[in-house]
């Protein structure tokens, strides 16, 4: 059932804003509600809902539907089946909050990421439970009780975060364990 | 979000044979295709799905609401949420093979364990990457890699292995967490 044995370090992948785009979506509903899209220099440094008038639009989440079909972040796929080539990768999403994204993620990755799969995704409240190597998120808070190297994926609501090793996109994500690899060796 | 924070010693639960009782339900359908509820000296030892020709059992895993309406182990309830204020308890299940179990079991853990949530609810395909100090589980898999302390909970597929701390009861936990806090002192 599971390719990789002990051995192998383990990275564990944010799926939102990560390898799932969600700004679009944002971006739409609020086009739908408000009758315009907002220009990114208005969204940039924070998240959509937090624009004036818009905080229902987090509540957007709670709908079936909305993370069925998320566009794939530029470059994520070819960078990810590489990364499966040297690593454990895990899918760990925080999810359970929104009890009708369970299902659409776990199709979202089988669709997009057959190479993590179901036996390697965790959707989860509270990242604090996992144990990896790596951990790639966008949320600050994720990244600071974790005892492996973080990386902090750049998205519009982390812009003015400091202390983490920021990565703006996947290339800088291939870059990085590159130099991984070509450091520590192969990690099996 | 979080009650407590780092400091607590962590638990990770398992949920079905664990806390929700699945036998009963597998029984159920057994009787339902079979004409006849077996013995439990026919099935125990093993799943009721490795009985002769049941083997179609383990397939309505996959079924929306299968897990909606399980009982609630003996017991556990009140031994959970007596745990929860000494312990930092997490539901950890391997659910995501079934893409049709994941907001049932959400819902069911809200139902009858509001003391856990969301917020430490685990949805996985495998456990090795749960970071915990104690795992409370039915399946010799799951506690093999586990490098905290392990508990086999005893259920019918389990009763001959050996080589695990073995509780058979909630009232065993609550008195194996017990001798814990008298020997370690309170977790917090």
């Amino acid at each position: 059932m599971i390719k990789n044995p002990e051995g192998r370090k383990r990275i564990a992948l944010d799926m939102d804003e990560v390898i799932a785009d969600v700004t679009p979506k944002f971006l739409e509903l609020y086009a739908r509600d408000f009758g315009e899209v907002p220009p990114k220099e208005v969204w940039w440094g924070k998240k959509i809902y937090q624009l004036p008038n818009a905080e229902h639009i987090r509540g957007y989440l709670h709908e079936e539907g909305f993370f069925a079909n998320l566009p794939v972040m530029d470059g994520s796929q070819e960078v990810v089946k590489w990364l499966t080539e040297h690593y454990d990768v895990f899918a760990v999403t925080a999810a359970t909050e929104f009890r009708n994204s369970l299902r659409d993620k776990l199709d979202w990755l089988d669709r997009y990421f057959p190479c993590i799969g179901w036996q390697r995704l965790v959707l989860c409240g509270d990242k604090r439970i996992v144990q990896a190597d790596y951990m790639i998120d966008d949320h600050a808070w994720n990244l600071e009780h974790f005892k492996g190297k973080g990386l902090l994926f750049t998205a519009s609501h982390n812009i003015h975060e400091t202390g983490f090793n920021r990565v703006d996109t996947w290339a800088d994500i291939r870059a990085y364990f590159e130099n991984e690899l070509a450091t520590n060796g192969q990690s099996e």
